[in-house]
């Protein structure tokens, strides 16, 4: 049995030896150069580590790993697109070292390459797989719609930001891990357990992501601190302000945020102090601790031994007390 | 039994009632605009006729047929915004209505749904669909990277460019035919040799949209006669007759084709005697006739009935005697 840190190596190592060797290279060069960037590679990590848990070897779950990989991979690349990005992992976006239909065209082959990679396992489990797969795809999608409509609209409600930040980032993580109790043939009441606290971890992650960009330490954040409210975006703390806020309150914060331009320390302060009064800090702090709990719940209630559990609880713990 | 001319109604009107109830609409609403908008739908047509044949209830095959015309229409929405078209079938491309965006994300989100529709089959059949799914998807973005390739490109050979058009198209005959056979639980051998007919029938018939682009009827193709030539269009016609032509006609022709202004009926005409007098458009013809036989004869040895075999031969002369 492996930990966490030695699956972090073994699918470095395994998704930096993936031999994509087809052509034309114009199309699937792109595709070489996201994945020689490396990133975190948190999602296949889960995968790997939730088929060990649910007792069956990591290297049967290295495929549906790989799968999940190639998908968020696909993502970033289209949503790269669509938010005009320059960078990402510190290089050039495919969009910006190719073109923007290189970048539609391998994103697509990339998508279909995640399927490929299913076909490894036998019929049952590929379809299980390939469904998950499919409707956890989906939702990505529509998250994404939800968060390019939120852009315009000024009467997004916390629940349905909630919604998006499920649908864009923490279905993903549910379904790695639940692909690896798929492959390992666990129990239905495992696999839906694994995935929820997956799902419950992943939306605490993304809020407490919305924290820290407005309260976090700038040293271990490693970005600017108040970067998402310079850029107007509407995150969690902001959409839980404007429904707590008085009504002046409420017009400084719309003030503040019509600005395109850049106001410096006295914008980041005067919308953290409306934060503050408004009592968002706090309660975003609270529903943090509500998915964590969540998710720390369904451990315990999961069939599985106790220093597995003690592993996945360390593991939360640690994401969700990181300095970064 | 049915005839191909029912099976356009049956799918027409499958594909029209087709409810896709899902939200934000501002992702599901570019997929319903663009299957609203109806087109020849030959592949689904083809997978109904092709489960009958194989001797199952054409409705087994309608959730294959819909996720074929599903992968269609996302290949056209991504295209469109790569050969940046304003008009689809007579109305606004998804991006023109839309915009990129839009477009990338819907077709994305359509190309996910096309999977979906597999999951109807149980795990065997469903592994065997998806698997051909992929494959013939990942050809067809590998034929338009060809195609992309070939428009900077001085050096393409004639058969470089039918690997590329059987990529970009004829697979996708082939596969629409094939999962046919899949859906019937049909022989290995009849799988392969539908398969193969709808290849070679593919080819054929892009062959003759290239031929009579530039030697039809104008009032029954529908187009100008030599728009391809007009737009410098690497047809195989225009490949076959530089591999032909001496030194002073390759340079007269190269010379046409890099004039970008519209040079007019002097142009094709020129252009198209030297297509004559090199024999490309013969040999053109010629190899229409042998892709067209060569599906002819796959019929000859498929294992099935006669009527069958006849409906299936009148399908093909029919498709390619088109006076469109």
């Amino acid at each position: 049995m492996n930990s966490i840190t030695n699956y972090k190596e073994i699918t470095s190592k395994y998704i930096s030896l993936l031999k994509i060797e087809k052509t034309p290279n114009e199309l699937y060069d792109p595709i070489r150069y996201i994945l020689s960037l490396g990133g975190k590679q948190l999602r296949p990590v889960l995968t790997l580590f939730s088929a060990e848990i649910f007792g069956t070897d990591y290297k049967k779950a290295l495929y549906a790993a790989t799968a999940i990989e190639l998908f968020h991979n696909f993502s970033l690349i289209h949503d790269d697109i669509m938010d005009d990005a320059p960078l990402r992992r510190g290089n050039k976006t495919v969009h910006e070292k190719w073109n923007i239909n290189t970048a539609i065209l391998s994103g697509d082959a990339m998508l279909i390459l995640a399927y490929q990679y299913f076909e490894n396992y036998e019929p049952k489990i590929f379809k299980e797989l390939a469904q998950l797969f499919s409707k956890t795809a989906l939702e990505v999608c529509e998250g994404q719609q939800m968060d390019i409509n939120f852009e315009t609209r000024n009467d997004v409600s916390v629940s349905e930001y909630i919604k998006m930040i499920e649908y864009k980032t923490a279905v993903l993580v549910g379904a790695a891990l639940k692909m690896g109790a798929i492959v390992a043939e666990s129990t239905e009441d495992n696999k839906n357990a694994i995935y929820n606290f997956g799902l419950n971890l992943g939306i605490a992650f993304q809020l407490q992501d919305d924290y820290l960009d407005a309260f976090g330490d700038s040293a271990s954040f490693g970005k600017q601190i108040g970067g998402d409210i310079l850029e107007n975006k509407k995150t969690y703390l902001y959409l839980l302000a404007l429904e707590k806020a008085n009504k002046e309150d409420k017009e400084e914060l719309y003030n503040w945020f019509s600005k395109t331009e850049n106001n410096g320390q006295e914008k980041i302060d005067r919308v953290k102090s409306i934060f503050e009064k408004t009592e968002a800090t706090s309660a975003t702090q609270n529903q943090i601790e509500i998915y964590t709990n969540n998710a720390l719940e369904i451990l315990d209630n999961l069939d599985i031994n106790t220093k597995h559990k003690n592993e996945l609880r360390t593991f939360a713990l640690d994401l969700m007390n990181r300095s970064v």
